[in-house]
């Protein structure tokens, strides 16, 4: 079977356990999603099994330390999938929730109504937590998900849906509301791309080599979640005190995620008193610091910056510094610079924190808060079907609700148009 | 100047428009917008001098006297467009409005906020009231808008945007923020497809044919309006006179535009009484008709339907007619020939409406009510700037509030990610 074929005999069967998600009540598909939890559990020592052949593998796929970790299906993953599962269960169906409803003044009834989008795809890498929680607010926005994950994680991959798929089954859906892409064909990742009419939306997770080569591919809507470029800046007014303790998290905390910050920008009213001992935390930190003239003149030994580097997602323990005259400036950067994934301000003032709020383009602006907090299950959202650095549609981390769309339903007692 | 020249140097006086329109206070805004009514209503007879040149040239372009109608800038279609401006002035401010707003367990505030989405191309074809409507719905939401009308109305398209601009300038915004294409040169909508980070999203309005160049080119998101397909679907339990009223309007009242029926599914059980009488009546108002097998045995003369009548937009004087066993059939013609934009269901009865309101997977739903209706200014959205038939982002009639993004804004007291 070809990859086309492959994909279009899925994606069918996944239109008809769409059709029948979306006429499923919330109760069904949130005792599903509990259903999922406790199979999960008990198929822990299956799940484990299975991710020990893929963690034989890693070398033979050139996995890194990290990325083993990441592979790997311990106690406390597992735990935290079904975890996941029942938070999402417990949280607010947000299917057939009413968007706005009127009265118009001819008497017709004018309602926008919550729908799922149908089917919905993500291509993802590594870490097999995903299949479990994706596949969670996927059931919760009554849409049917594939699920193609890399195929270094596809035997733990293939244990966590079959487990899950089962739990559906039993709950009293179709278990074909998710679906494992079960061979690592990439030309099947180009089928899904096209799959236009049978798949509504993919969203791509992982590094920024697949998603655009997804973006380039496709002809299916995508959503992108591309580059986080994050900004922490001190301002004149902060207190410089938390202003440390904020940069120190959301540089080191884990700088292999999108948001962990990459660039310091420092008011230079304050840059002469506290820059010098950030620095020197952040050098103790075991944080390589590149700065812009300004800043090397304040702190003894650090490279300079160069343009590259303001553009530069480094994803590990480096960090760009850079003095600026204020807060205009320091929004330039920002808006010239930055992803539009997350940027923080650090100040006591009211008017620069509503003047950063209103003027970083970002996803997420922090108010005296670490960029390490722009995450799903921080914001509230049980889990995260990814962080979207698009404008349209969903922005930010993406829960169950940003798998919904809506339909106008109007009623009337033969309205006609004039 | 070539064509990637052009679009840059053009928009780049956008985003810089957009960016203070985006801090501009909603009043300013809705002022500038009342200063274009006025401006518009005092233009008069410039623009219907500007419009007399296009309509000389109407012949040459090979216009049809449909389109010389909605090229054509009379009295009443000026003040169409002021009046417009001021509906749009009178709506809710959507930027800046909290979408959800709450406090984490460990005192994080997160909120959600509406705020623009940028630079905005809309691209469209011969109607120069769409000009003022589109900038009207820009100016409203912040956005800086592309206006790339047709070469057809070009004089008239200009001589708007002229007024719009000036009076966008007195009342202290830039004019940038309404900016026409002045060149009928293709190349340009090619590179306004191409300008990702410059473009936030492009709306084609127009023929499929245009629609489909726009998505095919385009590296920015498209937001599409692709064929209405819609179809009234008269239920067993349907007040049958008004079906018939329904009906008709779907059909005649203006049967050029999307929004229009062109498919009739009548439920066997009503077929033998209502649809001979339909047939004279629509014969009557000079529509064709074109028929399945059992419903050309209750009328004679009717042609055959093929499975393209089905999926075709007529457009004009023709309709389909099926008769189907029941709302089962009926729901399946539909999510499978259908194009997802308006469908009508004519009932009395709660079950049959809910079930077909559940079910068909269509932009807007009606019940009891004329497919005609499904249109912005009959929502109560003050101007259309297009109807959507995609999912994300915005489905159906799309109003100033669909031009809007959102941000979110996460406060702390020196929060970390643990």
């Amino acid at each position: 079977m070809d990859a086309t074929e492959y994909v279009t005999k899925l994606a069918t069967a996944s239109r008809r356990a769409a059709a029948a998600l979306a006429q499923a009540a919330g109760e069904l598909r949130d005792g599903a999603l509990r259903a999922c939890a406790a199979a999960i559990r008990a198929a822990r020592a299956d799940l484990q099994a299975a991710n020990a052949k893929d963690l034989a593998r890693a070398d033979e796929f050139g996995l890194t330390g990290a990325m083993v970790d990441r592979l790997r299906l311990t106690d406390k993953v597992v735990e935290g999938m079904a975890a996941a599962m029942e938070q999402v269960a417990a949280q607010t169906d947000p299917v057939g929730r009413t968007i706005a409803a009127y009265n118009r003044p001819d008497g017709l009834r004018i309602e926008k109504r919550r729908v799922p989008i149908g089917v919905i795809g993500i291509i993802y890498e590594s870490r097999p937590n995903v299949t479990a929680e994706a596949a969670a607010l996927c059931i919760k926005s009554a849409n049917a998900v594939i699920l193609r994950g890399g195929k270094e994680a596809m035997n733990s991959n293939l244990a966590v849906a079959s487990a899950i798929r089962e739990a559906v089954r039993g709950a009293g859906l179709p278990a074909d509301a998710v679906a494992v892409i079960d061979t690592p064909d990439r030309a099947v990742v180009t089928a899904l791309c096209k799959a236009e009419g049978l798949i509504d939306l993919l969203i791509p997770r992982g590094g920024e080599g697949l998603i655009r080569a997804v973006v380039e591919a496709a002809t299916v809507p995508v959503i992108k979640h591309y580059t986080g470029n994050c900004h922490v800046y001190v301002h004149a007014d902060a207190d410089l005190q938390m202003a440390e303790r904020i940069v120190i998290n959301a540089k080191c905390q884990r700088p292999g995620i999108c948001n962990a910050a990459e660039t310091l920008l420092i008011d230079r009213a304050v840059a002469e008193e506290f820059l010098p001992r950030m620095a020197a935390k952040l050098v103790e930190a075991g944080v390589e610091l590149r700065g812009c003239q300004r800043s090397r003149k304040l702190v003894e030994g650090m490279k300079p910056a160069t343009d590259a580097d303001w553009r530069t997602e480094y994803l590990e323990l480096i960090l760009a510094v850079r003095v600026v005259d204020g807060l205009d400036e320091a929004v330039h950067h920002i808006n010239t610079y930055g992803s539009g994934h997350t940027d923080a301000i650090v100040t006591r003032s009211i008017a620069a924190a509503d003047a950063f709020v209103a003027r970083v383009d970002s996803a997420s602006v922090m108010v005296n808060a670490s960029t390490r907090l722009a995450d799903g299950g921080v914001y509230g959202l049980g889990a995260e079907v990814g962080i979207s650095t698009d404008k349209l549609h969903a922005r930010g981390p993406m829960g169950a609700e940003d798998l919904t769309t809506y339909k106008w339903i109007v009623t009337g007692r033969g309205h006609l148009r004039d």
